[in-house]
């Protein structure tokens, strides 16, 4: 049998592993940050009145320009944009690539500050692009102070800020990607895969964009609009940064398809929202539960918690896993990430979680002290 | 305003148009090599019911291993390939994408044989490997001596043949693969998008995948099963292949819809291949039709036609587009080409092409001697 190391692949590729969340299919699935929520039963009929009529007409290729879609997107997010400053891909991780592709690739470089979402330093790999790691502050957060200096002294092609943070959930503050802003030479990709997360009232990195040809706001429609199967991701921008894209895009890369069920949810975006105000009244219910367990939950503006204080992130991975609950190791230590679910959901998960604290013993006295940070 | 070159873009990419078939939209469509027929009522309805399904549970991400789809792919091509031979992405285009993220890339060569698929050294770009044109033999052929000769002489790291050849529609002999991949170190991919408008009874270069593991045969269900719509291209080879892009690839690459909508399409390949056998005879019709017209038609086994003697192709194209009718300038001297459409359609291009000629005069006067190939 041919194994990988046999054929003539590139040489930054040999023994490397592919992204692989597991795919277990359990009672509670708390592990990739999901929305649990099924989409309601109108916007589901509307999306496939829609998806019939995109059937009728599969034989033909789709709008390479998404023009209708755009236009939907611009009048969801507001802020005065129009269809031309916005832009989509198959997922978020394809507009950060074709972002990649653009204003990073060989010879050049890109940073961001770990711990962070993991497909970043992946997404630099396959475009040939340099991944520069900078650091956090105490708690995984970020200061202007630390980030300016990070781009002063490496001078990177594309800077991506992920507010809030995956995987731990820490806010951005919009004078962190102002300083960044005026700091750096190339392009700032502000990855706002969760700002409807955001607390009440909190600007978006949106408010930024006048003025600043360089600055892009990237969104999805996986987690707020509960679409992770559909696969959309947008970003607004200066159109001169979707003029970009277009020259490594791939032709007719949004099927008619996604097309089709992304303006279908758009229709319907205030309902689909309503989910969102659900889901973080139980993220800061996960956040209270666990600080009374004993564990520490790290701040967080997004639909997931990041919580420390574990002795054996694999003990408790595994214990609830028995119980049929997953959430998700992160490989930091003594931590773990789990997503808000439903009410019911986000129950089971902190029953659970107390068992194991009686079974086990306190985090308090398993961990007394917080491992620093950065 | 900001424009593109104010951008701190990459250099290779400064001045660049990006990939730009025209969309227009008029009466009779010939132009992309879609499949002109709609999707019959019955398999519509199919398709519908499992994207009811998929949009029911599109809160979650799909399966990204999309492991019933490769096995249905896996029995549409037969060729006692299994599941772990099967890779599919967003269109064939992706499937060239990461086909070149794995064993292209930068400091890598891919050659392929011009005129051939403008998206190769697009792809090739975007992938920053360096695209090789090799050349052709006369009429747009492609001889396993000339073919070989090319790959000793740039030990290239990838080979694309493209068979039958777009956008001249020249078929390519199993032998000129054979030879190509002796002598080739790298891995050879041979797009077959329209493989499924061979002459009945013609192989496929599936049945020279025993024993060689660095072959790949790239398929599309854009042409045959009409739905460039669904953007569903996939590849067969060695699992080792499959093994290398799951590191390039993005996780959940393939929507919930795409798949299920491709899995509802090969529930009916023979339903929807029958449209194929027709559309065989409509392009053999404008072979015919032309050459009586006095233009040559160049040999085709895919679903669109390249004819030269066309004085003036900027001029044929307008007066058509006058009458409705599309069809593509490939930017071949004294050339156009032109997709085979339903019944109907084809007899509108001939009759438009008839008054054309009645117009301007006989091609066989205009441009009695075929310009040199190659």
């Amino acid at each position: 049998m041919t194994s990988l190391s046999d054929l003539p692949i590139r040489d930054d590729l040999r023994g490397r592993e592919p992204y692989g969340a597991p795919q277990k299919h359990v009672r509670v699935e708390l592990n990739v940050n999901e929305n649990t929520h099924p989409i309601p039963d109108d916007v589901q009929a509307d999306v496939l009145g829609r998806l019939a009529k995109a059937i009728a007409g599969a034989n033909r290729y789709p709008d390479r320009e998404f023009v209708e879609l755009r236009e939907a997107l611009a009048g969801y997010l507001g802020h005065g944009l129009s269809r031309d400053n916005l832009w989509a891909a198959n997922g978020s991780n394809e507009i950060l690539q074709q972002l990649l592709q653009a204003f990073g690739g060989p010879g050049r470089t890109v940073l961001g500050f770990a711990p962070t979402y993991s497909m970043y330093p992946l997404l630099a790999s396959g475009t040939g692009t340099a991944w520069v790691a900078g650091d956090r502050d105490a708690d995984y957060e970020l200061s202007a102070g630390r980030a300016a200096e990070w781009v002063r002294r490496t001078q990177p092609d594309v800077v991506i800020l992920c507010s809030p943070n995956n995987p731990t959930g820490t806010p951005l503050s919009l004078d962190v990607i102002e300083a960044v802003y005026a700091e750096a030479q190339g392009v700032v990709v502000v990855d706002e895969a969760y700002a409807e997360f955001f607390p009440a009232g909190q600007p978006s990195a949106l408010t930024l964009l006048p003025g600043r040809e360089r600055l892009v706001i990237s969104r999805t429609m996986s987690k707020a609009f509960a679409y992770a199967g559909v696969r959309l991701g947008y970003l607004a921008a200066d159109p001169a940064i979707t003029d970009a894209l277009r020259l490594v895009r791939l032709p007719y890369h949004l099927s008619a398809l996604t097309q089709a069920a992304a303006l279908g949810a758009l229709a319907h975006s205030r309902e689909m929202l309503a989910m969102v105000d659900e889901i973080k009244v139980q993220r800061d219910r996960i956040v209270d539960g666990l600080n009374a367990l004993g564990f520490r939950a790290y701040r967080t503006w997004s639909n997931f918690v990041l919580f420390d204080g574990v002795a054996d992130p694999r003990e408790v991975f595994d214990e609830l896993l028995a119980e049929g609950i997953i959430i998700r190791e992160m490989g930091i230590p003594n931590s773990l990430r789990v997503s808000a679910g439903t009410e019911a959901e986000t129950g089971e998960f902190l029953d659970a979680m107390a068992r194991y604290v009686e079974r086990h013993g306190s985090p308090r006295t398993a961990s007394p002290e917080r491992a620093p940070v950065g």
